[in-house]
């Protein structure tokens, strides 16, 4: 009986412990319905920037599909299945030099999802947003996405993004 | 006759591409005969810095052992066979949104390898640097990593190493 009780509770233990990874891996699904990209943060690096009006800077990250496109100068246009991944961080000071800015709390991750029959009214592109340590999306309603289409209007002649891929030996 | 000599005119063309592609890929050692660590370009993201006393933008790579002691909270000290690259370009200014830095020429791309026991007199760390689209490893002769250690020593608490990985959720 002891024995019995023993080994529910090792199932117990090891199907709570599943349910808390589980819940810490993923994210709820932006309201247009994307998904967050399973793997993104071991993606390989496109570019970086930084903002000094929102005071923030960033790691540009692409799928497979993108960093081919990219380094092989094949991103204007984007093929569709590429994605690119932008990691934003607040800017802060190095203490020890002042000079350096360095990342300080996690802002948000944002995606572009390029999939030109997907997605025509947004330029081909699905947008999406988490925002802060618990990855809460973006936006009441799906027309959230009109509003990152509208700021990334200017770039048309970029595919609509602002990273242009830099020299990535 | 004919035949014999296209055969060889095909291995020639193919060895010369293939040395071509070699001598294309392959970066001549630092002059302490660091090896350019193959794939970097493909390791995952630690981080990103920016310096304005150079006017140079970075994003910090790792290799497994260094993207795993990173978000795993283990990178002080960095476990031995941890390396971590760092690929600068000048910061420009984006035309579109002028508050916007993004990267411009590519500039370097330095290396640090943790082995304590390899490299003891420079804090464990093995140093090297690649300068420029050519890849012009950087130092005249091996003592060339006392001036990286002389600048890494003020992060001695941070096992000489200024990138703090910041959260990657």
């Amino acid at each position: 009986m002891l024995k019995r009780i023993h080994g529910w509770g090792v199932v117990i233990v090891i199907m709570t412990a599943f349910a808390v990874w589980a819940i810490g891996q993923t994210a709820p699904p932006a309201p247009n319905g994307i998904v967050m990209p399973a793997g993104w943060e071991n993606w390989s690096a496109i570019s970086v920037t930084s903002r000094t009006d929102n005071n923030t800077m960033r790691v540009i990250l692409g799928n497979e599909t993108a960093i081919k496109a990219a380094r092989g100068g094949h991103a204007n246009p984007w093929p569709d299945g590429a994605i690119l991944a932008k990691v934003a961080w607040k800017t802060t000071q190095l203490e020890a030099w002042p000079a350096a800015n360095v990342p300080g709390d996690f802002v948000q991750v944002e995606f572009m999802l390029k999939d030109a029959k997907k997605w025509p009214d947004t330029g081909g592109w699905g947008f999406a947003r988490w925002k802060g340590k618990d990855f809460a999306p973006y936006g009441k309603d799906a027309q959230f996405a009109m509003e990152c289409f509208g700021c990334h209007t200017p770039m048309k002649s970029s595919d609509y993004v602002f990273t242009r891929p830099p020299m990535f030996p």
